[in-house]
């Protein structure tokens, strides 16, 4: 079962992730380490706890639609109750709300572990918080005054209405119709797919974000408003009213995070209500309402990627768990009684030190991105722009990164299982199943990677990108200079993947600046998992230099060297892809026809 | 919708995995490319038309157990019934018991075929093919008579029962037993788990294979002995009589291949029959059941494998028509009307051509190993030698390669679905779901690479694997000398897998022969990868250069091109990993407690 690993997540943002930078901004008055420590320990209970001991009846019953409501799994809706008593909901909202204005960064560290416990019921307040965020940034006085409060208290929750059948990624083509009244509220026409917890029993409202087009709007995304659309209309006392024109019209059968409910959402069909219509109101500017979306979409790429971390996590413990428990056959050097452990077969232990290594480095990648988040909310002028640049440079790395290592860490768990892993009640297969829609949503890996070669290698004209990469040729250095011989090759390893990723973005830099743009995308997959690879070595590295008399920086110095001299060795190849690969792709795709 | 790739498995079977050495043995009577091409062309046929579309009722229906019964999916006992009414139950099995003896490279084309229209339908007759050799290698004269005719005509299926609760991969622990009787049969006592069809409605009779100890038997793997336990006894006359003492417990609940019913079975617990015990017979000599077993394992482990390239063609496939209508965005110099079909993104492209070049490349691989063993049948002392160890040493390959090709692809068709991907009636996922055993049974794929450094990098002290290198070398020369341009940097990006292969396999040998067993384990896994993909590369630029005026030459070149640019580079740093690798295994397993 999840044990939430509460020193290691401390470790990592405290040693690895500049948790001090942020705590000595001011902004967070007198929140210290020992508080930290608390409030990570306390969600850490509450994870392994309330959150895990559910996740397996999630999956098993999933949530299921029941004359026109969602009824999720047994235990849930009291769980949610527990999980807002707790305060959870607010941590980073803002305290004019009722929320705690808490560092993004612990926000992160907590989400992954909720996220390990169960990651469909997670996902339902990480939806609240991205309303909450889109609300409080570009909603006027009166919505915020009506919808606010309750939503960071949790006693409300949020959606956010995107995808429509032949819109997905891009939400240039969506249709749904928005009318206006002369009130000045607006009616909503249209059916939105994909949405995550759109309709279910935890909450007595739900405010749904909808993405709509007014009448008189430009094509594509310049035409596109956003809408706030409650379930129930709240009265002036902010008590709830009528029934608004909208429902879930069914739920997706889905390979994995079955207890969330994935709607099928219909506005303004006429079912409830005297004027057909769902009633709406204004998020921000008309015909702005992607970049209303834009501004929270980078803290939503980061939740997700937190939930390849905390799916990774879940799935090496539960892998290292058994591999110590289960024996088979006599491994090379097994002097013990009977059969041994498989945790001594050289493979196994392979497989689980990877494991173990680009979990940690996946949540060393993400929490630097909260970092950043984070500074650049107290920072002004250039050193917020540096900051700002910081996280969108780092953001579509620690989504991509993140949640492919969720999905192979999770089959290699399922490996180390042998065949109990193919074993449903086993539980190693549902993280496959789980792991496997992160790459997916929030803007496929496919476009991080787009998004990273095309906008954020060129932020500062290149020079955020190169700042960067001279900064982890500091910890190389450092390596190299503290003479440890538990690190065996690592500095050279280190040397050499910053040099491929520097290489690689340079042809990048080039390739763009000299307008081949087919030539960019067509090895930015391959750079952005280069770019992963790398920080996974260089973070991994700089936390075994950490010596915090903990005892533990022998095992850290170990795992790292690891990971240098097994893994870090295919950012080669990677830069080989980049810099040799888009001719070849080129001159194969008439292929496909 | 799945179409069985006649034309491309016929082009491989002939111009690159080397049928016609094959078909000019003379052991095959008439045998000539013209027949091969009707009997691929009607397994094709039948895996489109008949198997196919009866893949997904499978999945979602699944085998259910009622009432001790096991009830298969609705239409799949007249699926069988239709397929063994086509003589595909007896390609390979002799003549004597109404077999065709046709080659084992026949014979893995068309399993193929009918793994991909439905992997968890044509695991049955996997199972069966594979008692059927059994049987035949080391069967009693009275036994075969009993039993073979109509278990090679289908009209009776085939079990093999190995596994136990504490021997899965080590067979040695396992605790089931055998007691003589005066008549010369045995009684059977004892729990199986993950029988595989050990309980169905396709036939009136099952015949298990059951592994077991004797009382006097020594302990470990040299004190097993092998029985033959029909579900129903046999008369003399050949009709059935009593039912034996032996029962299906329970169904599996799994992640995929669910219209597979994998069995629990207990044997002599006195349901049945007046006596407690099930009556078996035993096959072979006593305490010789491990090495009866093996006599097969290599073709079932192999028959693994083209289930992951079955898989893998199935999911390449469905990704790729499903890009080529899917509309969304515009890709860089895109011209047509409205929204790209995402087959012009780069980064899609990029992931169906990883999935065909990788799938093309895995079912080389496996065709290559059948070939091996069908030379090996027909030639005589050191030819024979030299073929038998060939298939020895491909097989490990083909099996784990593949299977982890037939993961890794099914993984990319869901990306490429998009969110389409994750809902299961899409189709996409049941691929992921269904591959995801196959790296684990008939021997996971951490044990195939030990087998392949410990056993077959040995054999002819060494001499067998450097030769098959030496092979490959001159398909890269060959490359080279084309003077083909399309070729791109194929030639280059060949010699250096090669040389990347021949030096990881000195370091193993080397390591084996001064005694570091753990260091050659270590790196096992990755030199196992190494191998095919290097295997991959040279495959492909084997088809690409034979010119059959089919004008697909250019094509192929053109896929070569992109696997040679694109994926071969990994070659060096799984040399890395096997070379560099081990001390740090060494140095971090303490982490893992």
């Amino acid at each position: 079962m999840y044990k939430a690993p509460v020193e290691e997540i401390a470790f990592t943002l405290k040693h690895v992730a500049g948790l001090n930078d942020v705590l000595n901004l001011g902004t967070f008055g007198e929140l210290g380490e020992d508080l930290v420590d608390a409030i990570l320990s306390e969600a850490g209970r509450f994870a392994t706890e309330e959150v895990a001991p559910l996740g397996e009846v999630g999956d098993r019953q999933g949530s299921r639609l029941v004359n026109g409501s969602v009824k999720t799994p047994d235990g849930w809706p009291d769980l949610y109750r527990g999980w807002i008593a707790g305060g959870w909901n607010g941590l980073t909202a803002p305290e004019a709300f009722g929320g705690q204005n808490l560092p993004h960064m612990l926000h992160v560290a907590a989400m992954e572990m909720w996220n390990s416990g169960s990651m469909a019921f997670a996902l339902g307040p990480t939806l609240t918080m991205g309303a909450v965020e889109a609300l409080e940034k570009h909603g006027t006085d009166e919505l915020k005054a009506a919808f606010l409060p309750k939503m960071v208290s949790g006693e409300w929750m949020g959606t956010m209405n995107l995808t429509e059948p032949h819109a997905g990624s891009d939400l240039g083509a969506l249709k749904t119709r928005a009318e206006r009244r002369a009130d000045g509220t607006y009616r909503i026409y249209g059916q939105k797919i994909f949405i995550t917890w759109g309709e279910h029993d935890f909450t007595d409202n739900i405010v749904h974000l909808v993405l709509a087009r007014l009448p008189d709007a430009p094509p594509g995304t310049k035409g596109i408003s956003l809408f706030l659309v409650p379930k129930f209309l709240v009265n002036e006392d902010g008590s709830l009213g009528a029934r608004n024109d909208l429902f879930c019209h069914g739920l997706e059968h889905k390979l994995g995070i079955h207890g969330s409910p994935t709607c099928t959402m219909i506005y303004g069909d006429g079912k409830f209500g005297e004027e057909r219509g769902a009633i709406g109101y204004l998020v921000g500017e008309q015909n702005r309402g992607l970049a209303c979306m834009f501004t929270m979409m980078n803290n939503a790429r980061l939740a997700v990627g937190m939930q390849g971390v905390a799916i990774a996590e879940a799935a090496t413990q539960k892998a290292i768990a058994y591999a110590r428990e289960r024996t088979q056959g006599l491994a090379p050097g097994w002097s013990g009684d009977g059969m041994s452990p498989i945790i001594e077969h050289p493979d196994v232990a392979r497989m689980l030190l990877t494991m173990r290594a680009l979990t940690q480095g996946a949540r060393a990648i993400a929490y630097a991105c909260a970092h950043a988040v984070d500074m650049t909310h107290a920072a002004k002028g250039d050193e917020a722009r540096h900051w700002q640049e910081r996280s969108s440079l780092l953001t579509p790395i620690a989504k991509s990164f993140a949640t492919d290592v969720g999905v192979d860490v999770a089959s290699m768990g399922i490996q180390v299982h042998g065949g109990m892993g193919f074993i449903e009640e086993t539980g190693a297969a549902r993280y496959l199943r789980d792991a496997r829609i992160a790459p997916i949503y929030e803007g496929t890996n496919g476009i991080q990677a787009i998004d990273l070669v095309t906008r954020k290698l060129p932020l500062s004209r290149g020079a955020q990108v190169h700042g960067f990469i001279d900064e982890l040729r500091q910890v190389a250095t450092a390596v190299r200079a503290s003479n440890n011989e538990g690190f065996g090759q690592t500095a050279a390893c280190l040397d050499a993947a910053i040099a491929a990723l520097g290489e690689a973005t340079d042809w990048l830099q080039t390739a763009l600046g000299d307008g081949r743009q087919v030539d960019a995308l067509a090895g930015a997959t391959a750079y952005q998992r280069l770019f992963g690879l790398t920080l996974t070595g260089v973070y991994l590295a700089k936390g075994a230099l950490a010596d915090t008399g903990d005892g533990k920086q022998l095992s850290r110095i170990a795992l790292c060297r690891f990971a240098a001299e097994n893994l870090l060795a295919e950012t080669a190849a990677l830069r080989d892809s980049v810099v040799n690969g888009a001719a070849s792709l080129a001159a194969a795709r008439a292929i496909l026809g």
